[in-house]
Formats: C-alpha cells, structure tokens, sequence
C-alpha cells in the first residue's frame, strides 16, 4: 500500500500485523457455553478489552505510526478524536518516541484527559464543537507538519484494525460468521477485507446503536447518510460511517442490525456476569446485536469481537 | 499415583492434566502494565475465572471424576461442599454421564443452589450445620456406594488443582514466584508441588483473608491450627487448612499473607476496572496479597492465580 489514500487488501492487513504485532497483545478468545446456547450459535468473544489500552484502537494507531518515514515521524502525529484513539495515538506515538498533539474540547471527561496524559500525549483544549476541533487540528498539522492521523477514515487505520479478525479467524478456524460494533467503520471495514478474502465464506455483520444508526441506514439505502444529533451510551459509536470505510463495509457486510441503549447495557452486564469480562458499552454492541436474535446466525460458528474495555462500572451497574 | 492418600508428585500432576484436557479451558494469562507498574514487579495472571463453571475448582473435581474406575463410576460422586466444588463436582460427573449428589444445608443461597442444578448434580437438603452436612454425606456413600470427592484434602484433586500452575509455567517461561489464595490449600498444595519440582527456584507465596488466617497461623506456628467462626468476604476460603494439603505447603510454600476485607474489595475492583476481569473476592486474594506489598516479591517475574470468577456484582460494587 503505498498511499494512505488506497483501499487496503488483505496483504495491508497482513503487513501492519507484522509490522505491530510486537507492539500489540495477540489477545485471547474466550467462549462461554451460557452464551452459546442463549444465542443458538457457537460464540467465540474475541476480547480486544484486554488489547493495549484498553481497546482494539491500538492496532490502527500502532499500524498508523509505524508506517511514517523517519522523516514524517519526526514532525509527530496529531488527531481531534478524544476517544480511545486519542489514548491509542498517544500509546503508539510514545512507543515509537514521537509526539502526538491530540485536540480536544475543552468540555472533554477528565478520565478522557488523564487517558491521553497517561500516555504522554499533548493536549490541545478548544471549543466544544466540531469545526473548532477541525480548525485546530488543520492548524497544528500546518504548524508543525504533524501527519494527521483520522480515527478511522485512513487506510493505515483500516489496516491495522483489520488485524483484529486475521487474528481471530487464525485461532477458530471455521467461522462461519464474525461481527463487530459499527461508528465510523473502520474495524467492521478491516474486518469485511479479511473475511472477504479468506477464500471461503464468511459472512460479516455488525451491531449498531439505534441512536446513531447512520451506517445501518446508509446500507440499507445505498447512500451514506449521516443521522443529527447521535447519542446512545455507546458513546464511542457516535461517528459518521467515513467515505473510505462506507464501500468497504457496502462491498462486503451482510446486514447492520441496531440495537437500543437498553439492549447495549443488557450485553454488558451479561459479558460481566457470565464470560466475567468487563466491555464498554460500545464494545459490547457486535454481542447485543448477535443477542438481539436479529441477525441470521442461528446454528453458526461465531467470532464476535468485543472491542474495548474503558467500562465507567457505575454508569453500567448504578 | 494408585491411592487417593498417596501425596501427588509432579508426574501425577501432568497425568492429571493429560486426563483432564479435553474437558477444561487452557485459561489465558494476561498482563497490565499499570498493575504491574502499581506492584513492582511483572505480573502475569492466570484466569482460571474462564474456567468451566468458573473456578480453578473444574481441573480438581474432573481429575477425581475420570481417575475412578468404570464400577466405581457407576455407583456415582458425592461432596458436601456447597460453593464453586459443588458445582464443578456436579459438572464433571455431567461430563462422564454419572451422578453427582450433593448435601447443601437447607439454607444455601439459591445462587448456590442453582448453580448445582444447572450442571444437573442431585441435591439432598441438610441442617445447616458442619456435623449434619458430613453425617448426610456418608449416610448417602453407604447407601449409594457413591465415591465422596473432598474439595482438597484428597490427593485426585490436589493434582488436578496443580494443572494450573503446570500451564503457568509452561506459558510463563522464567518465573521467579507464583501466588494464590489458600482456603482449604488444594490449589496451594498442587501449586507447591509443581513449582517445587521444576529443577529452578520458584518461590510459592499465598494471600489468606484476615478472617479466615488458619493456613498463615498454622504455617507460622508448625501446626494445624483451625480459627473459630472463620468470616471473610472471601466466602470461598473459610475452610480449615486439610491435614493432606498441610504438609505439602509447609514443605513448599515460603509465606502466607493475610489481607483484609477492604483490600480484597479494593483488588477486586482493579482488577474489574484496569484488567477487565471479574473476579470474585476469593479469587482475588492472591492478588490482594501482592497489592498490600506484604509478599517479597519487588522486581519479580509473577505468576498471579485469579482462581475464581463467580461474583455478585451487586454485592462488590453496591
């Protein structure tokens, strides 16, 4: 893949897995016999939780930056998401020794602030709306030549969250089926690359909250169409379905099924209770769509990726 | 290993564990750099939480299960504990097709209860006293000729209970310490016995609520010594040390910290909120010994056993 620009294949895939799997946790594949028979299908929970921050995040991140020339690399990274990609920029600009300036508003959760100061990213405060937040990252990459790196709308980005079910489909040979959440697109794009070219059907779904329902609506009309005001306690699925990731996920993924709020937390608290796994809200949206019983896969061998871990345990449990 | 009595050595150990295989998960061990960083030392845990029916208890309850010859089998298993062997006991006889029954008192919680019954063990209702539970216990072996199965003090278990630690160190190269709860010590025995055995030095420590210090205080003193009304959180570790399990971990375990209530609540909360693991309080205890800083083990490559994920949430975090 020579430009960032590209869509990526499976050998992209296969490359940033080369190229981060020393930085990354090859994390487990947990299932639960409980599980299975409540769905009527063999689940096998692929537990990204566990994954270096918190969440599959990393992997984009770590594919993102260590794809930079040593020339680019100097000058640092930059992105205006502050979500898990922030902390996962952070992550893997540190690694790597560089800097990662990330644009945040200034009403941004503390525990969003001191995830990215954990990891030594630099913080720059702006107001609470998205053109400030795009103006002031434009600025920065202007500034100091930083090399922007979108949280899902980049083909790096893709790469390395593709990484996620090349993993998967390695340790359970046989899938017949993988889904993921859905936000802006790019794990559920990763995921439709690799399981598009396995040689062998696979079919991809994907989970989406119901008050952020773009990508599920964009499929179904053919259109990417993007809802106003999304909200839902899957607070990381809130993004627009990206203009790269949007024909990936059009090219290879079945069905989009939504899920409500209550339905996420319902997953949540049954991944905590019997798989004994601690998955966000956002997370936990690829199980609470397979549990939802509104996908076909009745009698199928599952891999259902549970994408993070940054759990707030009493919003969930209080 | 032809008797029950007989104490295991590493060999029965991996018998054990060739026998017991294709029944129990090979649990993951995971790794997080901030417990690690908050401890010291390099932490590596074991999460026997994913193990079937929740508990490191599985390993113990089917080696006794698939050692017993086709005749004894027949005639089915028994226990008279009432927690996470229970249901492991009751599970494992599922697995070969035979009886499990199991005395309760009258007044087991309907988790307890319902946790036996779901893995389709027999339940026969007692006074809820120690002497009423074990005279129900033998009045059921001489009437069924069912073989009684301890929760440790028998040397099938302790050998079965040592397969994690066996997988620990094979996943784990270079070790230098492994820690676990201590109850009844079958865990702790099996634990001793493989580190003991592996031809490097690998010190074996244990964590023991402060409720319940009968194995630190017997330890300490030489002697097997019980504690009145043992109480603790920690439900699953209020046993009295046994006299098979006691001299294994004297003969190889170097020390026993006891914890309170309040750090095993605090262990379990980290482990749930920077893991993402659920771990009962029993389960946590190894872990709560390592975060009190009582245990030498500063610097150290650690193997951390999280032998339990049966948690009532509500109860933790409420």
């Amino acid at each position: 893949m020579d430009e960032n620009n590209s869509t990526p294949t499976l050998r992209d895939i296969r490359e940033a897995h080369a190229r981060i799997r020393s930085l990354i946790r090859r994390t487990p594949v947990l299932t639960s016999s409980v599980l299975s028979e409540m769905a009527g299908a063999e689940l096998h929970f692929k537990c990204e939780t566990f994954q270096k921050t918190g969440a599959f995040k990393a992997r984009g991140a770590a594919n993102a930056v260590l794809s930079l020339s040593d020339e680019e690399a100097g000058r640092g990274v930059a992105t205006h998401s502050s979500g898990n990609h922030a902390a996962a920029l952070a992550w893997a600009a540190g690694r790597r020794g560089i800097t990662a300036t990330v644009v945040m508003p200034r009403t941004a959760s503390r525990v969003k602030i001191a995830s990215v100061e954990r990891y030594g990213g630099r913080i720059v405060f702006c107001e609470p709306n998205h053109r400030a937040r795009e103006e002031a990252a434009e600025r920065i990459v202007r500034e100091t030549g930083a090399t922007l790196v979108h949280p899902y709308n980049d083909s790096r980005v893709i790469a390395g969250q593709g990484t996620v079910a090349l993993e998967l489909m390695e340790d359970v040979p046989g899938l017949g089926a993988i889904i993921c959440p859905v936000g802006g697109g790019g794990l559920l794009a990763g995921t439709a690359i690799v399981a598009g070219s396995c040689g062998r059907p696979v079919r991809v779904f994907a989970g989406e909250p119901e008050g952020a329902a773009d990508a599920s609506l964009s499929l179904a009309s053919g259109l990417r169409r993007p809802v106003e005001n999304p909200s839902s306690i899957a607070d990381g699925l809130l993004a627009f379905v990206g203009d790269k990731t949007f024909p990936i996920i059009q090219a290879g993924v079945e069905r989009i099924a939504t899920v409500s709020d209550s339905e996420i937390l319902d997953a949540v608290r049954r991944l905590l209770g019997i798989l004994k796994v601690a998955v966000e809200p956002s997370g936990a949206v690829g199980y609470a769509a397979v549990a939802s019983g509104r996908l076909p896969v009745t009698g199928l061998k599952v891999g259902v990726i549970l994408s993070g871990g940054n759990l707030d345990l009493e919003r969930v449990l209080g």
